[in-house]
């Protein structure tokens, strides 16, 4: 939309957020002088600029200072803090924009800053300024946005007015920033006003989400409580328990390790019943209806919203341009420079320089396409980094393996048997721990790095960049969070079959799950990453590091210079107190971390059914948490007008087909779900369960051992000559010992048939509620209907009393014989019958002055009838 | 939209399509008298209505002539024929509509008549009527509908004037509607221009699917030379053509059928391998790939022609209100009522009663909901009898099924060696037609019965009811179409095991498979019912039917009324003409015909490669023969603006996912390829192919035999202990005989695997290929956009000079002392500066007449700036 001029975007782009617009327009006729105004008391502060200067002799700032972005935040909603010296209350139009340009001298800076000033008052924009007595700080530029100005903009956007009024409370920060309103609904049309429609989504979107996880962890409890109920009559965990049937165990490591009897895992084996019972695929398949349902009733909500907001005119199009091409450029400029260096290439330097000669000319007019050739080594770069990444996760994971493998056996091998009794828990414990910490770690890092290379890819729009980076930052991220998940659900235990056993460094046997199966120990990793992740983020990234980051700032700025703040403490205004808070850093670290959360919940739902529950939990003081953040710790956010959460919905979707898989393998793969089932109607002689356990240990003949790996000191070693493993192979004395029986093969088929018949029975069952559930509401597609009706009567109307006046006034200039002034004496009576309230039909005559006088009747009549809405002429040959 | 006086509505319906407005719009400039016009050679014919009337005497004729429906056509375009009296050429607007009231007597017919004539006039409408010199028989009523009628209801529609003029070259009969014109490129804008969107939209369609039916067709074809190229080097065919391995196989059906040697069954084998090779699979993957290619390429298409078509304005909203309520009620007082006395339940006749009350309450006020209790056994039925025709289907399919089980074992027991020999094909043959008649006449019969069941569910909307009609033809349809291949690539022969053969009527074995596999016979089946099927519709629905029923109406018409036609041969008018000619029914049959056949094209791919290419073979006549049937057959279709083709393109995309199954399941299951890799990496010894075939084959001992199965005069009988039959199971000497063996499990499991791996690799590849592409295809958005920038630029022109203007006016007049005149003389002077060309903004003032006259300039300037476009003020609460 704004392209000719780059300069007139910026003006654009900082000046007019259409909420405001939509709410300067409705507050029109209100005192505009109970709020912030110029010194004449009657225009009002519409947006704040300041910038930073200093006295010539002084060293040029560190750049980034300076970097040309919109810093927010104009003032507190009403009730937060009453040090306000002139009683700005509730300010809806107020941000503060930091206006330095990064790089060029002091006397380029202060003629960008003149021409840039220059262009908002061409663009219709009024401006009071300090008077510069002070030598060195910041410098306050007001600027207020007249009525015809806002109106063309609205205009533009197709922002339409309200015929009814709506009353709004002003109560914002009582009624939704504190913590004794968590079982309220929140006021989402009040955030909206103030913060604008993005923010307004993002808080509607958790709030549904937070409603819809209540059902989710109900059913979940009830699962839980199922396992809890049957666990006694459970005839595998009863077996297991059994110490009569005293099954020997395979040792769980070389030398150190003795064999065991399989009834000292019972209490493991029955923690595991909780999670892993029959009941888990029920809710397994719910859950994945259920992120269906979300999305779609989602969905819904968003149009609810859009039309209660009045967004159903906007144009898809009109977001994508909202371009700030200029910010981008700069900070690719001010970027470090490493990156580029890093991939080492020939062509490099050439593509640097092109890139670089095409920024440079990024003036007004200068249009150089970045070609193909140019973006590549962009795109090489981004792709090996991910790669890279990966790489780095991995080795995490595998790092902590070779940890809990070293420490066990080193545990394992220490002479107290205290130590030797608790290895398991304090090995699993420790480790969990320390990959949550390296998650944490490497998220932050993450989040840097999906930064450093969407700015390598040179996107064309804001909306573009932002796409982009989510897509790096959760692909990184996601990985980062799931992979030590991944690794137990699918990849422990796998291989650790005895006489077949791999080693890693030659040395350390790769590890085995916890007696009662993977799924316990998935569990145990999932709800401490889980609940880990959500308190130490909430705690420390959202609450500490901020607090931390201004009480930084503010002694800085007391230590540079503490004299004039000293000096004039009556006359810090509004926007004085509103920049010393935290600036407003986007949406996107606060979906991310949601969207992860969507994944505990819908991933691995299969094995830990009270994901929901705690996820429920953490939100419902993540949402309060987030509002007292918003409304009282940063500048106030631009208000960005967004018909819905853009990328976001993709990735909820996304993730909801990725987990129906994820479910499926959980189900077939990591719990006991089909091998009981198998075993009960395919090989079981009574029918029952009985035997299940003995039907899952494999035999392994003891003297087949490699030498060196048979248990050193055995209390039980000398009258065995098999111990048993938990594998489908033939026994030893088969014709094939130790391959693949039969019963291996039948369960791999049933477990990939079950995989098959959930997927697609899942898959259907979705389709099937997304198309069930219209994506509009049947109220808001009636309301829009009838709009349409009463516009259309009423235009009718019109058309029928103008056709009539029309008639009349030409059979009496027709006797009066005054042709000449026919035009003039047909406009001004047009105005006549338009005292009727409602939507005002198109009147004028587009006719252009060259068209002859003395019209015929048909002829006049057809100009007049065609109306000259711009939608009619819009399609132009361009 | 048109919803207070359905009266009205009709009008609406009849008289304005989109499409002639907008030509009409272009067509101003020309002479009008080229074309059909009214006595005074001026107002052009836009519409004719045309009704039966008769003597008071003459008998009522049967209700069904008079259905209020919209039968059309109205002249030839240019060069079809030369009879045409008055010269009318390619008339753009003229419809034939047949008024009849269907119930009330002719004393009310001609009230409803004078009722809908006085709508008509309302509306504005010009009406011209044959002088009545007949007593009986057709009378035409031709309408014009003058210029400002069509530029209101244009404004309705939001239908954009182009600003260039897009020369259309006047040739369509020759450009498009004959079969020497099969490598050029549709005029799919002439036929958008003469048909309408609707109708335009399904030949682009058509053209887009016929067009990338090319690359699937090349792709095909090399698949199949690739099985040609290697089937003398593929080992399994060479070991079952190698009459020295001599395997005996046990007999394919009891005591009448000998043992047979594998040998002999070579042909099939190798013919087999034309279709089952590895690049099927490779085949397979393609075609899944290129439904989602075709789809998104005309998601592109589709937006390309909503560009150039004008449609992008139109909101969907407006395409489901294109209601004719009416219509439907009557069609449904008129339908048959057998259907609803066959479901015979007691709350049957109170439904049916309120129903009927509620339709007979469908004048224009009332509006008596149906609830869900009325609608329930609506859908009951519905429901039972689509589970119905299931069940006739499948009975079909089993019927067929038992005519050959009967059939050969007759012909195996003939003692003519000739009859013995051919059994298999002439059973196959003969079974694949009976199939081929019953799918055909099934097809009519669906076809009925959907559209009886639709009526009973009472949809809202002529859009509804259309794609209800569409979903439960499209499905009965379609099981009809596939039922006899999925039975023959899913079910056939997987029970024909020795020893455990299942009989139906106790009496006849079920079937095995041709010896070369099942491949083969599905191969056959899909060949025989596709082509069939093709040109059997082509050619006797589509030419025989219609050619048979338009000389069946002249001959009756003919027989009623010869004298009239005699005596006047010199007055029959184009509209007489026209009105012989077969009403246009819709383009569901169409449509219905190509997804079918786009079902046979993705669905079973992997079996039959060359399906590509018949379908574009049969689309290159198709398209020829569809034009030929529109453009000189039909009456001229009711022009119907569409966005998009509907319901049609959830059904494609439905279709393309069940293609992934199906494929997955069809190279897994029914060829050889999983169980060939298998072999060659697990069971081989030499890792080569060596060895395949006897591994397929089970030992079956043939003194297991039941009695009076064992083959009763047998020429290998005597010296055979072990016969072998294709399947993996224990030898009878093991331990467990005739059990599935370890072989049978581990194929199983890769089989499973393969489709997992197959559909979520193609699932993933498909979401990769539509995201990739975006929906809107570039320069279309940059149009867009430029039209936006441009369009913003002028108003931002106007903007200023109007400002400037104002403030001089003010100026002027303040000092003229002249205020009270301060509205005319702004208003007067405001077309001053609109000379420029481009799109007009709304200039003139909303200001109701009683603001005070004495205004503040700022009071002014604001409502001069506030434009009163109808969006801004469109949001009235209702």
């Amino acid at each position: 939309m704004y392209t000719a001029d780059e300069h007139q975007a910026w003006v654009h782009c900082i000046l007019l957020s259409p909420v405001q617009v939509a709410n300067n327009l409705m507050d029109m006729d209100q005192d505009p002088c109970k709020r912030l105004c110029f010194a004449d008391g009657r225009r009002k502060v519409d947006y704040v600029l300041v910038y930073h200067y200093r006295k010539r002799s002084s060293v040029r700032g560190s750049p980034s200072q300076h970097r040309l972005s919109v810093i927010s935040n104009g003032s507190y909603p009403l009730g937060v803090e009453g040090k306000d010296p002139e009683g700005g209350k509730d300010e809806p139009a107020e941000v503060v924009v930091d206006v330095g340009p990064p790089i060029p001298a002091d006397g380029e800076k202060i003629m960008i800053r003149e021409e840039f000033e220059g262009n908002l008052k061409d663009a219709g924009l009024e401006i009071e300024r300090d008077k510069e007595n002070k030598a060195h700080g910041h410098a306050f530029i007001r600027l207020h946005a007249p009525w015809q100005v806002l109106s063309r903009e609205a205009e533009f956007l197709k922002i339409k007015v309200p015929t009814k009024k709506v009353r709004h409370s002003r109560l914002l920060h009582d009624e939704w920033a504190r913590y004794g309103a968590f079982y309220k609904y929140q006021p989402v049309d009040l955030i909206r006003k103030y913060f604008g429609e993005k923010i307004g989504l993002y808080f509607a979107w958790l709030g549904v989400y937070t409603q819809l996880l209540i059902p989710a962890s109900v059913v979940g409890i009830i699962v839980f409580f199922y396992g809890w109920a049957t666990v006694e009559t459970n005839i595998p965990s009863q077996e297991m328990c059994d110490e009569d049937q005293n099954f020997t165990m395979c040792p769980l490591c070389d030398r150190a390790c003795d064999y065991w009897h399989l009834s000292t895992a019972c209490g493991t084996a029955r923690a595991s019943h909780l999670f892993d019972n029959p009941a888990t695929v029920f809710f397994a398949i719910f859950m994945s209806l259920w992120a269906v349902m979300f999305l779609e009733y989602w969905k819904r909500r968003q149009i609810s919203l859009n039309y209660s907001w009045d967004l159903t005119g906007m144009e898809e199009e009109e977001v994508r341009s909202h371009t700030n091409t200029v910010t981008l450029r700069y900070s690719i400029l001010t970027s470090p420079e490493r990156g580029v260096e890093e991939s080492g290439e020939l062509g490099k330097d050439k593509w640097r320089q092109r890139l670089l000669s095409a920024m440079a000319a990024g003036n007004p007019t200068g249009h150089e396409k970045l070609t193909w050739r140019d973006r590549l080594p962009g795109y090489l770069i981004n792709i090996s980094s991910i790669l890279f990444m990966f790489g780095v996760t991995c080795s995490a994971v595998f790092s902590v393996i070779i940890y809990r493998i070293t420490i066990s056996a080193l545990m394992a091998m220490s002479p107290d048997p205290e130590v030797k009794s608790n290895v398991r828990v304090t090995v699993t414990a420790t480790a969990v721990i320390i990959n949550l910490v390296v998650i944490l770690i490497l998220d932050e890092i993450y989040g840097m790095v999906a930064a450093w290379l969407t700015e390598l890819e040179i996107p064309k729009t804001e909306t573009d960049f932002e796409e982009r980076l989510i897509l790096k930052a959760f692909l990184l991220k996601f990985m980062n969070a799931y992979a030590p998940i991944f690794y137990v659900a699918f990849f422990k235990g796998r291989y650790a079959i005895p006489g077949e056993y791999v080693y890693v460094f030659n040395d350390y046997r790769m590890e085995e799950c916890a007696p009662g199966g993977c799924l316990i120990e998935l569990c145990i990793q999932l709800s401490i990453i889980m609940l880990g992740k959500q308190l130490i983020q909430n705690n420390i990234f959202e609450i500490g590091i901020p607090k931390l980051k201004k009480l930084c700032r503010t002694l800085k700025d007391k230590e540079r210079a503490p004299k004039e703040i000293v000096e004039q403490p009556g006359r810090r205004q509004q926007w004085h107190l509103d920049y010393d808070l935290e600036p407003f850093d986007g949406l996107t670290p606060e979906y991310m971390e949601m969207i992860i959360q969507f994944g505990f919940v819908s991933l691995f739902v299969a094995s830990f059914p009270l994901a929901p529950l705690f996820a429920l939990l953490n939100n419902v003081i993540e949402i309060r948490l987030d509002a007292k953040k918003f409304v009282t710790e940063l500048r106030r956010p631009e208000a960005i007008r967004a018909k819905d959460i853009g990328i976001w919905y993709n990735i909820l979707s996304g993730l909801g087909k990725f987990s129906v898989i994820i479910n499926a393998f959980v189900i077939s793969f990591t719990s006991d779900f089909i091998p009981r089932l198998v075993y009960q109607y395919m090989f079981s002689e009574t029918g029952t369960m009985h035997g299940f356990i003995n039907h899952t240990l494999s035999y392994f003949n003891v003297s087949n051992f490699k030498p060196g790996t048979v248990p050193s000191i055995s209390s039980l070693g000398k009258d065995i000559t098999f111990c048993r493993y938990k594998d489908y192979r033939e026994p030893p004395w088969s014709s094939e010992p130790y391959q693949f029986s039969k019963q291996y093969w039948s369960i791999l088929a049933a477990r990939l048939g079950f995989v098959i018949l959930f997927q697609n029975l899942v898959i259907t069952m979705s389709m099937l509620v997304a198309w069930v559930i219209p994506d509009m509401p049947k109220n808001i597609s009636e309301q829009l209907k009838k709009e349409k009706t009463l516009l259309v009567d009423v235009f009718l109307n019109e058309e029928k009393e103008k056709l009539q006046l029309i008639q009349s006034l030409f059979s009496r200039d027709l006797t009066q014989e005054q042709q000449e002034e026919l035009n003039v004496s047909d406009q001004t009576s047009l105005p006549l019958h338009q005292t009727q309230p409602g939507p005002h039909p198109p009147t004028s005559s587009p006719a252009p002055r060259t068209r002859p006088r003395a019209a015929s009747f048909s002829q006049f009549t057809r100009q007049m009838s065609m109306s000259p809405r711009s939608d009619i002429t819009q399609h132009t040959a361009v």
